[in-house]
């Protein structure tokens, strides 16, 4: 059985936080053969980063190909993009005929004010909490989560959490064994359970 | 007091492995202020990694500015790269001067074959560690180890061991606390045991 050919876009944006882009990317691309990774901007070329190093999105929103996932990463940039219309709608359109889309950190917020998380359980980073939560006053907000599967929407706590949340999403879409294949492959101690949090604690997310 | 400012240089080549790259990069761009990330490549611009994902590289090794800590990634492009006389030699001037040199995964093997680890221990990937240790038959590689500490040498194992290798070179550098809360700010789980490595008994590695 040849396993379906996907498409996975992650998105980019001036600011994004580099291991929410490329802790996915690693996992999602490891599952060589079946899958293209996708990075897509409001304007292709290079995009600096939080950190300062720059990736280069192939594809700005006009030109981006059909998307089966669609991951949206954190990151400081994510404090101006909520504003961005255009990122906004485009996210919503993308939304509407891909399978999935998902978040990693403050990628939420983004989520969050394009409206495809209302009425939803979602996560977000713990260390800012309260400013997502802000983003989004119709989403259901889970204070202890690595990840919280909502079946066409995913999203993962902060930063390293969208390794995890990954994992998960590829032993949903293909196997158990095929995720486990792929940390072992990144020497990666997967926890496959959403549930543990051990970052939620260290911050006051009140009631 | 205040902290001394490093230039991280980050080795980038065709087929680098993506969060080889960008694991140690998010760690080290966390310590925002003190460290300045430097994406070198023998040409300056986009670089395709092992996944499809292009990264840029701000310098070529004649523009590079001198490294405090460099920092070379494995993946698939390092079977070509074993055998670039340019890239060897660039790695032994950047060695000359530099504080660390760090490889994480087949990254050893171009340490390795540049005669950086001669007389030395270090580990690498456990999936292909048998390819690495022919490129470098001087070095006692370890078998077992999530990473190995030399003082200006450090070496990981597989992608995301990098991440670990990363905290404990803060630790180093910096402080315990320091590297804690980069961890913390990660949302990572990090182990600081260097001999933690469920991943070596998958293999069989020989005596």
């Amino acid at each position: 059985m040849e396993a379906k050919q996907r498409a996975v876009g992650i998105l980019l944006f001036p600011g994004f936080e580099l291991l929410d882009v490329f802790g996915p990317a690693e996992m999602f691309g490891l599952l060589s053969g079946t899958v293209e990774l996708v990075l897509v901007a409001e304007r292709a070329g290079p995009v600096t980063s939080a950190q300062g190093p720059q990736a280069v999105a192939a594809h700005d929103f006009a030109t981006c190909p059909s998307l089966d996932l669609l991951l949206v990463p954190g990151g400081i940039g994510t404090r101006t993009e909520v504003g961005n219309q255009t990122l906004l709608s485009w996210l919503r359109a993308v939304a509407a005929s891909a399978e999935v889309v998902a978040s990693v950190c403050t990628g939420a917020a983004l989520l969050a004010r394009s409206g495809l998380l209302d009425g939803r359980r979602a996560t977000t980073n713990k260390m800012v909490f309260p400013w997502v939560v802000e983003q989004g006053p119709a989403v259901h907000w889970v204070k202890q989560a690595r990840w919280v599967d909502e079946g066409d929407r995913i999203t993962s706590s902060g930063v390293s959490a969208g390794i995890d949340m990954s994992l998960a999403l590829i032993a949903r879409l293909y196997s158990v064994e095929t995720a486990e294949n792929v940390a072992r492959a990144a020497e990666y101690e997967w926890r496959p359970d959403p549930t543990w949090d051990p970052f939620a604690s260290l911050y006051q997310l009140g009631d």
